[in-house]
């Protein structure tokens, strides 16, 4: 793709967004200013958002909404986390309090834990079998072992997933998101200075977002979230288009169950319906509608801050034809899902091609 | 003020925004969540902004942007931070780390410490003598002595300020701000929307930000803030005035040396201009220019994330006339000055009492 893109003079960046968690008073503070001297923008505004697991894709709002309010042409936005430097039971706390301290972390519920609650529920519910959340992680290692950016390249049998040690019932060991190193940065430009740094833009089409109650106890659903409801009705009213015009899609799959409850959640399969889209091979690549074919938050890593905007950085690769290997066929639109909290906020963001 | 306001139903709130430094792995975490919980607008878009003690200076341009946008009408956004209940070993840490770490925190520079350099240097440039220093908290405590929101009420004496503890040279205890926990919100609503809710809103004039860099070594300067200056003149730009519209100035006094230098880097006296106006009571309440009415963070006190939605506060009181005691006649036009990490990055937002 070499001869479409025109290189990027830094001195154009107006301002920039950095999604991160960050494990205060362990590692540096103040992140936007070292993002400031790291990118050598110094003067120019830059903003830490920090929405749990779904910084970066609120960041990513925020410099679209930086850039559609006139005041700005040009807005860098970023996502970093480096897990592995603290040590593990610190690691555990910080990321523990991003959930429900009072009535799901003193009672000893972890993240697994919640997610295997929602996971036993949709089993009961609608019939979602072991083996298609085992299906899931199968899949998406399958698709990062294409991806050279991946945490995992090493595909993994049903069997294998079966018979992970089990985390927290009923999910185990490799239906479980790995503790990831990672950064990825989009640039966001107005569309009619996009022109000055490639002439194959990708569109930012749509953009939505919700929240909803932390505590999985305060929820009418165990088996839906509500932020991604609300956040995917947004995005695709905003970009104008309908759910079958999406090709693909950058789902925030840190649990298998998850990546099940965001394809119904997202209106791509009716409640209970997404296990049997998973089992069919449907969100595989070559399948009808790909799912995460970096290989998602499973495989691909699931770095905090930088999950956002990785995903970001997958659907432009697809949607140029550049993702190689891994590439969706005809990519025209794609979207992603960023989750917060295990459900407490949900960011879709809609692209596209063209304009919409 | 009664009649003027129409009441808030908060359906109406479409998004939020958070400002919060917040000491992660010792208070809860999450917290865009927890406000959109107790605020009472679960579902709607929550984001936490976290740039040090500008935090929600930033929060606010981010809610301004989303309205300039067009994609929202209503927007919250709230500042908070709860700084008494950590140790004060640990507390120091939390903060440090929003300052410069490799060339400062580790050879063992404060905030203090660092605003103490700047004050050396300010006297050996311009020759501002350590009385003009102690007139800044001796204002800014009678200021808060009219608020009944400041921490501190208490009146205190040039000889008291002269003869306090010295904390990092020439900076004594009462140059320094508190350590207080605090809350604000501000609720900001598109100008076609504003009449549902009161008769007498105040605009948003124009917003600025800039970043600078961490370390005071890396910048050509030791007594002026760039992030300031760029700031201001973006906000002067957008608002479309000029500084002489401005009757009075909230700006970021988290040492006395600050407000010094924030008068001069604004524009509203020249380098080392700040001091003669200052003993001259031009910046007292009755003065052509106060700064800080509602006691600065001297005497309101700094509650980190709190700190910028308290300036937008008491301009807001101040711009309709409801400041009681502590009132600027005809006061129309007024700036909001927020700094993080000892000059890091900074915003300024300037209000009216019209459209301008």
């Amino acid at each position: 793709m070499s001869s479409v893109d025109h290189g990027l003079d830094r001195a154009a960046i107006d301002e920039a967004f950095l999604g991160t968690l960050g494990f205060s008073g362990w590692q540096l503070g103040n992140s936007s200013a070292i993002l400031a001297e790291e990118a050598g923008i110094v003067g120019r505004p830059v903003t830490r958002v920090e929405n749990a697991c779904a910084s970066a894709g609120f960041a990513i709002q925020s410099g679209v909404r930086a850039i559609q309010s006139g005041a700005r042409d040009v807005v860098l936005v970023a996502g970093v986390e480096k897990m592995t430097d603290a040590p593990s039971e610190r690691r555990r706390y910080w990321l523990g309090v991003s959930g429900d301290t009072e009535w799901e972390r003193l009672a000893g519920l972890t993240f697994a834990g919640v997610y295997g609650l929602m996971a036993s529920r949709h089993m009961v519910e609608h019939g979602t079998s072991r083996e298609a959340l085992a299906e899931v992680a199968v899949k998406n290692h399958a698709h990062g072992a294409l991806n050279p950016n991946a945490h995992f390249r090493k595909p993994i049998s049903r069997a294998e997933v079966l018979a992970s040690p089990r985390v927290a019932d009923p999910l185990g060991l490799l239906d479980c998101c790995p503790v990831s190193d990672g950064a990825a940065a989009v640039l966001l430009a107005g569309e009619d200075v996009a022109g000055r740094f490639t002439d194959a833009p990708v569109y930012v089409a749509g953009v939505g977002a919700g929240s909803d109650w932390l505590a999985l106890q305060e929820r009418p659903s165990l088996t839906s979230l509500a932020a991604t409801r609300r956040a995917a009705d947004e995005a695709f009213r905003t970009a104008g288009i309908a759910r079958r015009s999406i090709q693909f899609l950058e789902v925030h799959d840190c649990f298998t169950i998850a990546e099940l409850m965001a394809i119904e959640d997202l209106g791509f399969a009716p409640p209970g319906g997404a296990a049997e889209l998973t089992l069919s091979g449907a969100t595989s690549l070559g399948g009808s509608l790909p799912v995460n074919p970096d290989g998602g938050l499973k495989a691909k890593g699931h770095p905090i801050g930088a999950t956002g905007a990785s995903q970001a950085y997958e659907i432009f690769q697809q949607l140029r034809g550049a993702a190689g290997p891994r590439q969706v066929p005809h990519a025209e639109q794609a979207l992603a899902h960023n989750v917060g909290g295990s459900g407490a906020s949900a960011t879709v963001t809609v692209f596209s091609v063209g304009r919409t």
